[in-house]
């Protein structure tokens, strides 16, 4: 497009979710203001050993600091709020959310000690907030946590949807189906552009109600009167949990919550009002010997194999209150998330040897919108621009299938990159520019102190560990007062293995000798030999590439 | 069960391939000859950092050398053969196999350098060996690999069936399908036990025939006329890979085979008269430029996203002679196994970012029996006693349910572990004792001498890396010559983390100054504290936990 269309135009930045998954973080900027959607995390990826989280590189808002007007929530998942502690500590504006999403991120900034420091404002759906050009609307929209948000973005260069994760449910648990008149009007009015969850785009059909589950709850508890039932789900789907609490008190059990996160968040929903437990339903973990098994049902986090959760722990007897026992029945209220396939096998495995039945499937719908939905969205918002977000690389291309079938020209539909600025108005649009983006690491408290050079020394280490060998060396005369000594960790059992460290000590020994004997007094040479001769004897011998770190000292 | 009911027993001891997937391997013994069937591998779990793959341990074996008299392959899979070389180097007994089977294991042993010093036989379906006091028939199965058998093992006990990996298929691409009539004939005599192939007992139905695929890649290929084709599968998937050949001839393609594994198996399947290559169809990989991209075919590995086979590193740009172009086809002929969806999806994903398209589903069928199989197979051997194994606890008990249906009585179903010795004849049958088993971690060319503690610290190593101090002190007056210096490998990038190293280096010199301010002599003693101090401090600091080694050394 050329300059002269390119006046007055809005911009969209993706600085996260788009490569990776999780990490949603989307900007919005026209003339000096600018707004955020979403300030999410990442889980590390196998490679990125000893890593707890990956959020978004925010070099670009922090360089236009003076022009980010607020962040918007579109809802409470760790993939969209993940990274607002660290987001906020640097960059401090107004945080806008719904009732629950914002209870949610209270719990985050407390952990961090910043609740002082951050102005934030509960909005509620319909309701529209201005931030500098932008007003920002908020429409209600269902998915796996209540509270859900899509967004009408008011721009002067036209009105930009953006869906969050949504769903479309016409019979809620809690509170109202998605807002699809509210999506109507807009379209009649005229929408520039939508950023649609590609998530279930390739999934034909309509994901059922999240009711749909409560009616398969019904039956699973008809079924088993006589065991104890266990319920393994996501912490953060409250109705979901409404649902299990409703079902057992139909049929007379008392309810035990357990798992951190899960005790976390339905203490904040049923302090907000998301979820109704009647009273006498929830009993202390501790009170679950004072009733049969068979009246109780057990609600907790570790639906996903994780090795620390509730229910690993119960499977590998670690757990310290509550033993898996013949007749217990334990059901998955879940799908593995990709990449978890194997733990949650394990822990099904585990399960079932210990004598308990298993239900791992048919317990659990999707919080994404499938085919038919997306459909009926764009069909209601008749957006002039589609960009397909949230979902891998092929869940978007599926999207934009969908989307070209429905009429809109393939030159309006744009599958961006993260970093990509996506100029628009209504005469033209495109990628014009590329801005600073990628994942910064979280280790420990340390954010973005480790990078390649130390994830690659760590890959290392893990495959093969690590020999040292130190010498002390005299000043000036470069005699050896002390060593070379071998000392190796990570690497062989030595016990088992004396002769190999005798070989390698005496190949050590030689070519320090070497060195000293020709007078090589470049300590850069001498290590760089000793590496040399060490791990070329110990690939011919075993096959093996630790780590070898000469330390020479000195000594006046 | 009594002692009087002992006498005369066959005993059953799985030394793997039931707690871990893989790595299968069972005992047969009565009086004072033992067989073995199979001598498979496992891949490493995510925790064995650096491990290659693990094999059983056969200390049983060992110990009881001289009664060992062969050991026979179902057929060639990996975790049917894939410890055969070092089990043959330390228990050097006959090799008894079918052809296909035999071929694939001489590539293994030449690889090892051990096909002098190994006797083995090619065995035909049908045929029986005499071994010790057993005989062992082979009878013809179906698998998703060519020339699988099951065993009839024939004791003075009574007839033991042991399926091997197997499914039904009546209309085979290369041979004869299972023989029923045999397994009818075993069922009249009487079988006294069946293990039994659990891996699809939880899905009811048929496998379908390995013939649907190529009809399905009839489908595909007419759909597709334009474009270049890329399947991948399984190297060893020997019938498939006929298929697309087959398929490829038809559609006047020419094919090449790439990925090292899938041109040995292909080379040593059509040495043996296993695939039937028309004249003229097959080119090498550079002759690829001399035909129009829509009249090839390529067959490859990968298709488990291995991140260095073949596809994967089309898919990432760095193989070396094949470039996806726009427009290609690549057809995934094979379902992930479990713990490999992310990879897969990984590779999916780059292969759609770089224009292709991509087909992975309905390409493919299991090589294993699914229920109706299990139940009809079961319905003519009507063994005595049921013996579940090859696959996951879960999938294993399934079968025990399909069995218990079929009215085996439960007492008679044998849910055993590796380890187990189940003791049996037509009077009495049960657990009579344990021997060692386990899995041993092979590492390069090192076996058995990586054990826990070399795997813990391998973990703590790629998690936060390793911080070694390193000091050197004089004989007796304990005088600090050098150091304490500090240096880590894996922990923080420095240069970011220049305040914190010098802390840090603070923290370990307070350290040592107050030991040998104090006349500490034991150095144990001085590393423990620098340890403590230092360790303390990272996690006050950082919460993070590095390996902390400090090394002393000594001058006089």
């Amino acid at each position: 497009m050329s300059t002269a269309e390119l006046t007055a135009t809005v911009k969209i930045i993706p600085l996260g979710g788009l490569e990776q998954i999780g990490m949603n973080m989307t900007v919005f900027e026209y003339g000096d203001s600018i707004i955020v959607v979403d300030c999410g995390m990442s889980f590390p990826s196998d490679e990125m050993l000893g890593i707890d989280m990956v959020i978004p590189d925010i070099t670009y808002l922090q360089q236009n600091i003076e022009k980010v007007k607020g962040v918007f929530i579109t809802h409470g998942h760790e993939d969209h709020i993940g990274a607002l502690p660290f987001f906020l500590k640097s960059v401090n504006v107004p945080v806008y959310a719904t009732k629950l999403t914002h209870g949610i991120i209270e719990g985050k900034l407390e952990e961090h000690g910043i609740t002082k420091l951050v102005k934030r404002k509960i909005v509620k759906h319909g309701q529209t907030v201005t931030a500098g050009e932008f007003k920002v609307e908020f429409i209600k929209t269902n998915h796996s946590i209540g509270d859900a948000a899509a967004f009408a973005i008011y721009s002067p260069a036209g009105i930009i949807v953006h869906t969050g994760d949504f769903k479309i449910d016409y019979t809620p648990v809690f509170g109202d189906m998605a807002d699809l008149q509210r999506f109507a009007e807009l379209g009649k009015k005229g929408v520039l552009a939508m950023l649609c969850d590609s998530t279930n785009a390739m999934r034909p059909g309509f994901t059922p109600s999240e009711r749909t589950v409560g009616k398969t709850f019904d039956n699973i508890f008809a079924d088993h009167r006589d065991q104890r039932i266990i319920i393994a789900t996501f912490a953060s789907n409250v109705d979901r949990v409404q649902q299990i609490i409703n079902t057992s008190v139909k049929y007379g059990r008392k309810v035990v919550v357990e798992g951190r996160s899960m005790v976390n968040i339905i203490g904040t929903a049923t302090e907000l009002g998301y979820i109704n437990i009647p009273e006498g339903t929830l009993i202390d973990i501790d009170e679950l010997r004072n009733y049969p098994p068979e009246q109780t049902t057990l609600i907790t986090t570790g639906s996903q194999g994780e090795p620390m959760a509730a229910l690993s722990r119960m499977a590998a007897s670690i757990h310290r209150k509550v033993n898996i026992m013949p007749g217990d029945l334990v059901v998955f209220s879940s799908h593995p998330i990709p990449g978890n396939e194997k733990p949650v096998s394990h822990v099904i495995n585990e399960l079932a040897q210990k004598g308990a039945e298993v239900i791992y499937q048919d317990a659990h719908v999707s919080g994404h919108a499938c085919q038919e939905e997306i459909k009926l969205l764009y069909s209601l918002v008749r957006p002039q621009y589609a960009v397909p977000v949230h979902g891998e690389f092929r869940h978007r291309q599926a999207l934009a299938g969908i989307v070209e079938d429905l009429g809109i020209p393939r030159e309006n539909i744009f599958m961006i990159n993260s970093g990509d600025v996506l100029e628009m108005n209504a005469e033209a649009a495109g990628v014009t520019s590329q801005v600073i983006h990628g994942g910064i690491l979280v280790d420990g408290l340390g954010v973005g102190d480790v990078g390649n050079i130390v994830l690659r020394d760590r890959q290392t280490l893990s495959q093969d560990g690590i020999i040292i060998v130190v010498l002390t060396l005299e000043r000036y005369t470069n005699q050896l007062l002390a060593g070379p000594d071998i000392v190796s960790r990570g690497f062989v059992y030595i016990r088992e293995s004396e002769n190999l460290m005798e070989e390698a000590q005496q190949v050590v020994d030689d070519a320090v000798y070497d060195c000293l004997d020709n007078r090589v007094s470049d300590w850069a040479k001498i290590k760089n030999v000793i590496r040399d001769s060490l791990s070329s004897f110990l690939w011919k011998k075993m096959k093996r590439s630790p780590m070898i770190l000469p330390i020479i000292m000195e000594v006046e």
